[in-house]
């Protein structure tokens, strides 16, 4: 069979591939799919063989194209890097004008940008899109990021807003039963068109960056309640289960609720006191640092975050660290109730200042590519399907509502007057665990970011100052317009002195 | 005059050349200078008409090379990138085989690595050295870190180590007269073969990230001085010059100690307190950072200094803020000379924690790229000459003396000996900043990777179970060998289990 009877095609039949053909084919649409090994698509076929759309699986790519509706849609979901590349090799030559790639993987922004410009001179058409949630994501309603050119992006749209997850814009729950490429009544759905080229690929990245936050802040208010309270598991999954009531309340707090009741299916132990303490990374952690010192802008708390998970692979080096050195701390004394609550109120004001940072790097990037970000529609789409759907997300959709270009998140009124509400707890935090000895970086860093962005003056001045003294390298003046450089002929200088 | 009578020539003019050209001449070598623009050139040579080694000024490349003895040495300090090509690129045709392009810009090491090949590949020799200590070591004896092979590096030998800083081993004051071309009796010459290709400049590389570190800290330490204890610019001068006399010995603490007690010549009042608090960068300490990221290797309190310039650059935006946010911080309570002493020792503390986190990127780069890096003799070298020179460094030189295998600087005795004994006051500056709304990053940044580094246990097993939960990355388990993974069918998961 090779008459063009498909909605949309997909290569790459991994978990995420299977998950979101299966999801396609749930919502009406019928689809293609392709892998290089062919065992793998017959499985898969013959293992789904009632879906509502209806599942092809393609022999050879020459197949698979010709199964397809015109404009073609062809998904791409295989590793992000050169398979990417190599994959649309081997399809352009047998595609037509207007023809539609979409790749679905973890792509690099720049990746992306470049891509659809070669793509576009060829005469197809490039979606990149973000595609989050995991593998429950992509089968249940992933959080879909789109970026490229909105003719291609309105071609995909009826089937990206049909398996996109659907929430409640006030609970946050999965909405049942939404109508396939309907947006929900008083709900969301988790797509929305982000710009142009590699825009949906950037906010993906910024989203994981955000991820790592939100993942090692956890890990940190858990080291507190553990290390100085003494907590248990399962004491704890109490904590962080009230907690998820609140203004926390969020995917990541709810399956940390889920592991800390969980126990060792072999040792019948606390689950989580059997888990090897070292996380791997798969590196848009890292992309969204590297791309913070890039564009110069602060995102300490991600970075943090990342070098967090690079020291907690270095395991037994801090085994035997660990055996070397005495470190000096003092014992916690307090109250513990009330500590758990100074705990939840770092964690919150922490989690504040990271989103801060990750919404100035879109702010960022907008203007460095001239993208225009809906800041308040991209947290929406965060509210469902993704590893950091939180109630807190609808509260930063708000503050974008009542300005859509405001500076920075730590400057609207709602989240201004929740730090001041939790800020003192916040504090009482970070001077205990470092009083205690408890490592807690991106607490730590967020209140670092915190308090240099509120100040008018930072110690600068002296930095700025040795830049003069040994490197001529100039300043400016508190008394003198920006942009007018000084320099002053230091002691001993070799150094002409430089005029205004 | 074109016969072939200069031991060495360089290319680019502006104040680092000069210095560096003046330099070798005044140490009895004759140098051959070009510049882009002659009239430069010409002005350069007019102004030093009786340099011990003589100045030749080259109107033109041709006439430059003609005057070179071979093998021709060419030092080119231009600005690093595009420029440092398109220099070689002209130079390249008028070479011979064998002759050798010194480039002593500030390249990135990977610039580095390429270009040797292609000069090698060319039948030219390269050399890529580190050059430090701005305009005034250039001038008196910078200190020099040259990569690449061996032969070219014994041909620049004489040259560099006649012109290297010279320094007193024990009080790192500048040894007068010294003999060029000869190591100083009982003293250092700060320059050494750092090993093959880019070694050079990415030890001059992570020596600026340190220097990023060293200045912030330095900054952080005012600013606790200023806001918490409200002490004036000339008091805190007092403070420094005292510091210089002991652990913290160093030139920029001593240069701290000027700056301080300077005043402005415009207004007459503190220097400092009329500088704008926005520092610039030139993108050494991000290309550490960002190496750090690259490698997974931490280095948090370099990328904390760096983005600590970032938040100094937006002044507006801070300014802005300053007058929204409503901070909420005790007032600082506690004697005011004991907290002085405590300052110095979280000033300390930190210095050694972000020097471990230099010296362990480049022990991870030096299995990266294949090099034998002695770190010994790297500290030694910084020892004279360049902007982080301080006493310190002779410290370090002793640890890797005692093992050069050294893991970690922390896990020296003297290291940890000298943490231990001021740890107590490193967390009490650290609990008192946060409590009193001081934003320290660098120092918060250390005492975490401190903390962390000698966790025997971290708070990544919750984050590994974490990825395990929604990704199906699996987990180790603290009771099974490494490398054998594992992972847990959660509730309401659509993903396999997945066998060890």
């Amino acid at each position: 069979m090779s008459t063009a009877t498909s909605d949309i095609g997909l290569i790459g039949l991994a978990v995420m591939g299977q998950n979101l053909a299966l999801n396609i084919a749930d919502h009406g649409f019928k689809i293609s799919v392709y892998n290089r090994t062919t065992s793998k698509t017959d499985e898969f076929v013959a293992k789904n063989p009632d879906t509502p759309g209806g599942l092809f699986g393609a022999q050879t790519l020459e197949e698979f194209v010709q199964s397809l509706k015109r404009p073609r849609k062809i998904i791409i979901l295989v590793q992000a890097g050169k398979a990417t590349d190599a994959v649309i090799a081997g399809l352009t030559p047998l595609l037509e004008k207007d023809d539609i790639i979409i790749d679905g993987g973890n792509a690099l922004w720049t990746d992306t940008i470049r891509r659809e410009k070669e793509l576009n001179e060829a005469g197809f058409r490039f979606i990149g899109s973000g595609v989050s949630g995991g593998e429950e994501g992509a089968r249940f309603g992933p959080s879909l990021m789109p970026g490229g050119k909105e003719s291609a992006w309105n071609e995909l749209k009826p089937i990206w807003e049909a398996i996109a997850a659907k929430v409640d814009a006030e609970t946050g729950k999965p909405i049942e039963g939404a109508a396939p490429g309907k947006p929900v009544e008083g709900g969301v759905t988790c797509t929305t068109y982000i710009g142009e080229n590699g825009a949906g690929h950037y906010v993906k990245m910024v989203h994981n960056g955000i991820e790592y936050g939100d993942m090692q802040m956890i890990c940190e208010a858990y080291a507190i309640m553990s290390k100085l309270l003494g907590m248990e598991p399962k004491e704890m999954s109490k904590v962080f289960g009230e907690w998820n009531k609140g203004v926390l309340d969020s995917f990541l707090i709810e399956i940390t609720t889920d592991i800390l009741q969980q126990d060792d299916p072999v040792t019948g132990k606390p689950f989580v006191d059997i888990v090897l303490d070292t996380a791997g990374q798969k590196g848009t952690g890292k992309w969204t640092s590297v791309n913070a010192l890039d564009m110069g802008v602060a995102a300490p708390s991600i970075a943090e975050a990342v070098f967090a998970r690079c020291i907690s692979a270095v395991k037994e080096e801090r085994v035997a660290a660990s055996k070397i050195i005495n470190p000096i701390f003092d014992a916690f004394e307090g109250d513990k109730e009330e500590f758990v609550q100074a705990i939840h109120d770092a964690l919150y004001c922490s989690k504040i200042c990271s989103y801060a940072q990750g919404f100035q790097l879109m702010r960022a990037a907008q203007e460095e590519y001239d993208w225009k970000l809906n800041f308040g529609e991209i947290s929406m789409i965060f509210r469902g399907g993704c590893i950091i759907r939180a109630a807190f997300l609808q509260k930063i959709y708000e503050a974008y509502q009542r300005d859509e270009n405001l500076a920075n998140l730590l400057l609207d009124p709602y989240f201004k007057g929740e730090i001041e509400r939790c800020e003192k707890n916040w504090r009482k935090v970070i001077a205990a665990a470092a009083s205690c000895g408890v490592a807690i970086p991106t607490f730590m860093s967020a209140l670092s970011y915190y308090d240099s962005y509120r100040s008018e003056r930072l110690p600068a001045n002296l930095l700025q100052a040795q830049r003069d003294y040994f490197g001529a390298h100039t300043y400016e003046r508190v008394d003198q317009p920006r942009g007018k450089f000084f320099h002053i002929d230091w002691p001993d200088s070799t150094r002409p002195q430089i005029e205004a």
